[in-house]
């Protein structure tokens, strides 16, 4: 049996294609001269912080204030935290930054700027700001051409808090399944963004961070002039929803659950495994392009693709497979394992406490990672 | 500030809506005289089985060995696993059982048995066995006409361990939306395993066990003739999904998730929350009867239903509400809190490792809970 030493379900972290895929962001942010600044949402631990650091990293996103906590405990200092600031977190952000973290946070609202520029100004905590902007998402963010953007400059600027720039993120990118589709949101990411800064430059203040990304777009941009940083996660180990997106292909996915064959249900033409919703998430993202996928598409222990096998419905500790024909129950007896590529990394790594690290085909280590508020 | 002492987003737990929620299904299964053995899939907290086991259960049933572990360390021993066995998990279980647990085991296929017999005859260890039979679900078990549940029962009980009896799930209870609808299917749940029953005592053997259950059918059951124990779990708490199945009324569920408003986008109409994908869970199950609920149903922070306020979609930490209309942004402001419902209590608490016990309104203490496997 591969991995004996595992008990199922566990997540499985391939660090040969990990480390391809955080060498092929890393040479386009390069190449298109600008700092990566990767996501951590998506695998929350410290030792992938590190290699990507080591890899040419330029600081770290995370999506909470216990990633920014649990990063720092771990050394890295230089964090920006991408989710709209809520008064009521400041005094954990004046902790962090108390502890010697070099914490950005951001906000698209004039009401918690006046907040954050009032605290600064009487504690003299010099929060650091960033202005969101929606290039398109509908999620978080002022219109680039909103007065409002320059309200919140004035704001900031004006207080012993700092204003540091913009920054924007273009979900909306994950919408489409084509290159060019894709190429054109990058398009439109870079130039609200930089719209933006022009704006508040123009009124008078100083932007040093023009900041934009997501994968499909970090990915795919031709050109980012004006763009000073990228944000991107998912890129870091990709999975199904990326793939029926044409952003990866099946191959380049680093991350997947190892689980094991626990029932037969022939009279309802299915093999049970021992991962369900609560093992692989009830994320449906790739339904828009390749709706077979369904829960994740599954592979050999040893992680060759296996056509057409799919996790087709799932309860909490139950992945459903509907068989291709008869033959699969040899194929997959109970008590074997097969490997299953989530849907979405993100939403799959998070019900785990650690990544299994497979070198070489052997389970080289354990990497631990971070979860909760 | 309603619980101010909170950090967001976290869970509640309301005591008085759990303890009456805990004493309506115990006083039907009194009435329809069946032992209850709760299932802790859902809340998987000691404080929970506690106040179980006060209320008349007998037993517990769990979905992982990790929570079978966790009970039997909090000092509940009589428990069932009521997941499909894998043989290589056999040494947990014997683990378990070395420790002082009453560990009951489960399997639908002859092979599995067969290890179970061997291992148990040469260990000497007397493993418990229950045979799942599928009374419509269509997950696991056996069909109770299926001559391979005589041979399963002749298999282990010729062998160092013991058959107790047969097992199934209505699980296709959560398909409907009327009680009437219900009660067919509690019918057919029941039928199903006391054939299974009268077939396995008809070729000689005893069966000591005859258990069934899931939430709806639980409740609605009307007769429990040959039955000796009932299984559910979210009764315990109940979610928008069970709502929208009509099994209960939404004034009944105990669980939430404490969210702040994050983010006003105006301009794409919605207010954003500091709950999204991870802090809800992308559960949808709801969506077949009510599918404006989306990822949940919007409460101020006391408990009061918002007519009409749901969480319509959701990113990893965001969660985005549509507004009614523009007074919404008046009535939410940044920093304000929200309640959620969620649409399925087990996949929403499995992103905590506590609940914040809610008592006449205030936070009256926590609850440690059990996650992983």
């Amino acid at each position: 049996m591969i991995f004996p030493e595992l008990y199922t379900p566990t997540l499985l972290l391939e660090k040969e294609k990990l480390m391809a895929n955080i060498a092929r962001m890393q040479a386009h942010a390069d190449r298109l001269g600008v700092q990566l600044r990767p996501h951590l949402k998506t695998l929350k631990a410290a030792k992938a912080a590190e290699a990507l650091i080591a890899s040419g990293a330029r600081g770290i996103t995370v999506s909470t204030l216990k990633e920014a906590g649990y990063f720092l405990e771990h050394g890295f200092k230089d964090i920006t935290y991408a989710v709209g600031m809520a008064p009521a977190k400041l005094p954990e952000v004046a902790s962090l930054m108390a502890r010697g973290a070099d914490l950005k946070i951001m906000t698209d609202n004039l009401e918690v700027a006046r907040v954050i520029a009032t605290e600064a100004s009487q504690s003299g905590i010099g929060y650091k700001l960033l202005i969101e902007v929606d290039c398109g998402d509908n999620r978080g963010g002022l219109q680039p051409e909103s007065e409002e953007l320059l309200h919140i400059a004035e704001q900031i600027a004006n207080s012993a808090a700092h204003f540091l720039g913009i920054l924007t993120h273009a979900g909306h990118s994950y919408g489409v399944n084509n290159t060019s589709a894709i190429e054109k949101i990058a398009e439109q990411e870079r130039e609200a963004v930089v719209r933006a800064a022009t704006r508040v430059r123009a009124a008078g203040y100083v932007v040093d961070t023009v900041s934009l990304g997501s994968t499909p777009t970090g990915l795919y941009a031709k050109d980012l002039s004006g763009i000073t940083e990228l944000r991107a996660g998912v890129y870091t180990v990709f999975d199904m929803d990326q793939q029926s997106r044409g952003v990866c292909q099946t191959e380049e996915i680093a991350l997947s659950v190892l689980s094991t064959v626990i029932g037969h249900n022939k009279a309802a033409g299915k093999i049970l495994l021992d991962a369900g919703g609560l093992a692989l998430s009830k994320d449906r993202s790739a339904d828009k392009f390749r709706p077979e996928v369904g829960y994740g598409q599954i592979c050999s222990p040893d992680g060759t693709i296996i056509p057409e096998l799919y996790v087709t419905s799932v309860s909490q500790e139950h992945g459903h497979v509907r068989v291709r024909d008869v033959n699969d129950y040899k194929l997959f007896p109970i008590g074997s394992r097969l490997r299953i590529l989530p849907i979405h990394a993100c939403m799959t790594a998070a019900a785990y406490d650690h990544f299994n690290i497979v070198e070489n085909g052997v389970i080289s280590g354990k990497w631990d990672r971070v979860n909760g508020w």
